[in-house]
């Protein structure tokens, strides 16, 4: 493994908490004429009918667009900053690509729960990626609450591989003409965790939703288990996640590949630009 | 008005914290045994197929069973004692009836969500009770958590009135084939309250999910603006509600009035027992 001279951004009590608990919230991580400028440029990238543009069960909601930092100048700027590369380089241990970004809505009313799942199982099956070294790096574009469908952890899951899960067959609900890999991304998880082994986690783990003012950053382990409840708050909430992986460790799947904006082929390391 | 003598199981705080917010927490009210003797209860009174047995969205899970306290002795012992009804005369200043009684329960990982509504809209137009002075008071039977979809109240919106709503036509969705009075009971609320008024109201006064553990006892009133989110941890949640009212402001529908299990039409004042 090729390893980086370690760019030191986060200290090590985060890395401690991320290794021990599977995340890490840095509050306040990036400054609010970044977090305001994202969040012009999230309304533009959410108003585009594309095929990066998944829906909500509804039809008519916007959910998450895929792929950002590949279309807009201002995601792509922030995702080669020291705060979330440098950070990913930290966690991972080496120079990091991006295998993944997408911006998520959680809309006023309606943006709907997650339900429990690991992120990993889908990039070993789906993108063949061969180790769990990669994180998700979540910018918060507006303040997350109790009220607004937080992302909800078992802390220290990660450390448990890849959990006892059911492969749900057929197409998700209101896609049943998409292509195959629109099953990775809905709500309804192609991958499902046994009710039993969340209840058997939860049991000794307990449950944590990390909060806190937009421009916090939260850092996740992709095999921590995960979900979010809806959002009954009366204002939308955005989130820029970034997927970062390590250079030795790429995508090797070769048949019926993803689409390059759900699955970078491309391991380049990321240049960072703070 | 026929006043009673002040029961003063509410102290003067708590009172004032009712007026002033529309709710008041009562945390461990209730002690252990009885609320073991209650979720005992619970779990036969949830087995019963019943017209009083309303089903979640799904079909097949349980989400309430109407008027428990009528056929149940330990629900019918609970809801007579001081702790509950003679708090519920403090507030309401006089001899109080039990207008309603439900179990909820919000199933381990399905458990949906109550959409934005207030209570007394529906006991004004479908049962002509003709002021709010009613209470609702609510027994956690279970550690009611941010997890577990808590009732969610925007503080002082009780103040407000009976807010401008939309009513829905037509049945709720499974149940077409239902009598009319149907569509007072299910999540998909027959008076929806307008999301602007919603937004507006929150923006000034916020929101506030009250919690504590089994035995917790939270009285709240009927024209606060509550919701709650769906239950998304792997254990289930029940809660037992008694909708208390003044024996001088009953129920005078006469037109095809709701069944007495939803709407008591008998206004004889509950003689504390503790």
């Amino acid at each position: 493994m090729q390893v980086a001279d370690p760019t030191t951004v986060l200290d090590a009590e985060a890395l401690a908490a991320y290794r021990r608990d599977g995340f890490h919230l840095a509050e306040n991580w990036l400054a609010a004429e970044l977090v305001q400028q994202l969040a012009a440029a999230a309304t533009g990238i959410l108003g585009q009918d594309s095929p990066r543009r998944i829906m909500e069960r509804d039809g008519v909601t916007v959910r998450s667009v895929y792929g950002p930092h590949q279309t807009d100048p201002v995601v792509a700027r922030t995702c080669r900053r020291a705060e979330l590369a440098g950070a990913a380089m930290d966690i991972i241990g080496e120079p990091v690509y991006i295998h993944q970004s997408k911006i998520n809505v959680k809309a006023a009313f309606v943006g709907d729960q997650w339900e429990w799942h690991q992120d990993y199982i889908y990039w070993l099956h789906d993108d063949g990626i061969h180790n769990p070294d990669l994180v998700n790096v979540a910018v918060f574009l507006d303040e997350v609450t109790e009220f607004n469908g937080p992302l909800t952890f078992v802390p220290g899951s990660h450390n448990e591989g890849v959990l006892a899960a059911t492969e749900k067959q057929g197409p998700p609900m209101g896609y049943e003409d998409a292509p195959q890999w629109v099953s990775t991304l809905t709500a309804d998880e192609k991958y499902q965790v046994r009710p039993d082994v969340i209840a058997r986690l939860v049991r000794t783990n307990g449950m944590v939703s990390p909060k806190g003012p937009a421009g916090s950053v939260l850092f996740f382990h992709p095999n921590i288990l995960h979900a979010s409840s809806q959002n009954i708050s009366p204002f939308g909430r955005t989130t820029l996640i970034t997927v970062y992986n390590g250079v030795s460790n790429p995508a090797t799947s070769t048949g019926n590949p993803r689409p390059e904006f759900l699955a970078a082929r491309d391991a380049t390391p990321v240049r960072i630009n703070s």
